[in-house]
Parts: structure tokens; sequence; C-alpha cells
């Protein structure tokens, strides 16, 4: 009998924007291929060809999605990634890495823009059958830090734009989320960046080693 | 007390490609304006500028997204729809009349593609909330008789390339559907134009006189 091959791990980044997570998305690159972890990068929404024109959909001001389209075509997205990308990987014994995924949708389209989050769960279930990432890393940062980095380093995007009050909704409803998991690890991100990385590289360590 | 608005009358057309929609949706056309009916129309996928972004995304064949990924983005460009035209227009009195509707993903991304009907009805409940046509004209029409009228006239899109037994499970699930819902019509499509469109008009007189 052959062996089997081992399922890999999914990982998800999640956080407000000027959280750090891209300086930590090197940071976990370089700590898995020092450690000889095969692993895919991804991000959403996008991520596919398909999933590519789909963010530049939503990321167009004058479309003027509703709500509920714009909540769709973030699971289409996902769906066709999960198809194209992430399950292939897993499957082949790959880790996966993806810059943000469906918690980001119950923490802006949720709790930053209203849509409940037992609609989110529905399509949630359609769309990942109960699959959820192994380890979230959530880097979690009071609403004065975010912007006042931010604002230094570039131009802000639409979502960037919108009023502090819809930060503050999303920084919640990410905490309420992360409340119920274990696969989430919080993290401070208003720390250094190097005491960060101390938790990341444990975090990455504890599911080494489980794997 | 003011007097309250009445609501529109939604219809919908449906039907393999080839049933003669687009002849007897100029008949409809003639048919309210003569009876002093305010009408809004539109098609699916597409409608808004969302939504013909959306149709583009789905008529494209490189984009070879995943069956689930091409429902939901259905469904995407359909709540938009709902959002910008259909309700703002039933709100307002005026009715509403649809190329295609929810039965198009029923019959051809469920029946013809074998995308369960339940996973459908899930996000056809998201979506409408239980909103369904007031009167749905199913131009039903064999194989064969599709299959000849539609290489007469045109070059044939990439649903129309499908496969024969793929049309007969779309008017299968056409049927199937119809069976159980009293807002159907079902027309004999291969009759002359003349016939069936006495058909329509009795159909669209019962409804302005409901109304």
């Amino acid at each position: 009998m052959a062996l089997e091959q081992q399922r890999g791990r999914f990982i998800s980044l999640e956080g407000i924007d000027g959280a750090g997570k891209s300086t930590h998305l090197t940071f976990i690159r370089d700590w898995l291929a020092q450690h000889g972890v095969d692993a895919v990068f991804t991000r959403e929404p996008g991520g596919t060809p398909l999933g590519e024109k789909i963010r530049e959909l939503l990321l167009a001001v004058d479309t003027e999605a509703s709500l509920d389209a714009e909540t769709l075509l973030v699971f289409a997205s996902r769906q066709q990634l999960l198809h194209s990308v992430i399950e292939p990987a897993l499957a082949a014994g790959q880790w996966l890495v993806s810059d943000r995924f469906t918690d980001s949708t119950f923490a802006f389209q949720g709790g930053g823009r209203g849509v409940p989050f037992e609609r989110i769960a529905e399509l949630e279930q359609w769309v990942q059958h109960g699959l959820q990432p192994d380890l979230t890393l959530l880097f979690d940062l009071p609403l004065e830090v975010a912007a006042e980095r931010m604002s230094k380093t570039r131009q802000l995007d639409r979502f960037e734009q919108e009023k502090a009050d819809f930060h503050v909704r999303v920084r919640e409803a990410y905490l309420r989320r992360a409340a119920g998991q274990p696969r989430f690890a919080v993290l401070d991100a208003s720390r250094s960046i190097a005491e960060i990385q101390v938790d990341i590289a444990a975090c990455l360590q504890k599911l080494l080693e489980a794997a």
C-alpha cells in the first residue's frame, strides 16, 4: 500500500489595514523556507484569474455594488480560490498561506458594513463545507496606531478612507470571531516587529510539530 | 391619507436558446404599451453596470470558473438587479419584465451542469427572501426544433455549443420546476408565432385584471 500524502496546513492572516500583514508575510515566507516547508502563498479577494477580475470589480468605486452583491462576489472569488488553489495545494501536502480569508468578510462586510453575521455564515457553509484555516494570525491594533501608520506610508484606498468608527466595528468583529475559535492567535500588533515575530515563529513551530 | 402606490407586476421569460424569447419580448413590449402599462425591461445575467461586467466574466471562455463560483456570480448579478432595478420598479408601480431569472439557474447550472437544486435554492432564498415573479412564461421546445432554429439564424455562443443532452437536461429541469408552481405558463413554442402570442396575450390580460 502506498503511503497516503499528508494533507498540508492552511494559514490565514487577518487584521485591519496598517496592522503589518505584509511585513509579517515576508517573515512567514522565510521561516517556512528555512524549515523546509513547501508553501503556496495567495491573497483574497483574488488569487486566481477570475478572482483578480472580481477584485477589480470590488475595488472600482463606480460599480456601486449593493452590500449583498459585494458579499456574494467575495464568496465567488473565494470559491474559485478554494477550487483551483487552496484545495489542490493542501491535497498535495503543501502549506497554504492566504493574506485574508473568510474572517475578513465577517469583519469588513459584517462588522464594518452591517451584513448580518448569520447571513455571512450561510455563504461560508455553502462555499467551505466546514473547511477552516488550521491557524489564523490576527494582527490586532488599536485604531489610532493603525491610522498613524497608514497615513505615513501610502495613499489610502477606498476601504481605508472609510470612517474611524468603521475600523472600530471591524476590529470588534474580528475579536468577537476570534473569541470562539481556537485556531486564532490574536497578536498585539502595536509591539515591535521583532516581538511580534517571536510569537509568529512560536505559532508556526507548533503547527509544524502538530503536522 | 395618501393612496398607497400599487406594487407593479414581475414577469420573467424562460426557455432554452432558440425558443423565441426575443421575438415574444417585442410582442410583450407592444402589448403592455397598448394597454397603458408602464414597464421596465431587463435581462439576466446583466441588467446593471455591475451585472453586465459579471456577464462578461461568465461568457469569457478563458476564465474557467468553477461551477459553484459561476453560480455565486449569477446570484451576485441577480442581487444587484433586484436591488437597483427590480425592487425600485415594482415599488414604484411599474411592471418589470426580465429576460431570464432564477429559473434559468435551476435549468442551466442545475439541470444542465449538475449543481444540486437544493444548493441553488439556498442562494435563491439568500438573495430573494421569497420573492418570485408573478408570471413566468416558459417557452418550451423539443430539442430538435431548437437546434434547427438556432443554426439557421446566428453564430452559436458557449452555452449553445454544449451538447444535445445538455439541452435535454435543461428542458427537464425547467419542466420540473414549472410543475410545482402556479406562476408558470408553459407555452408550446413549436407552434406558429401567432398561436403562441394568443396565449401570451391571455396571460398578460389575466395579470392585468388581477392587478
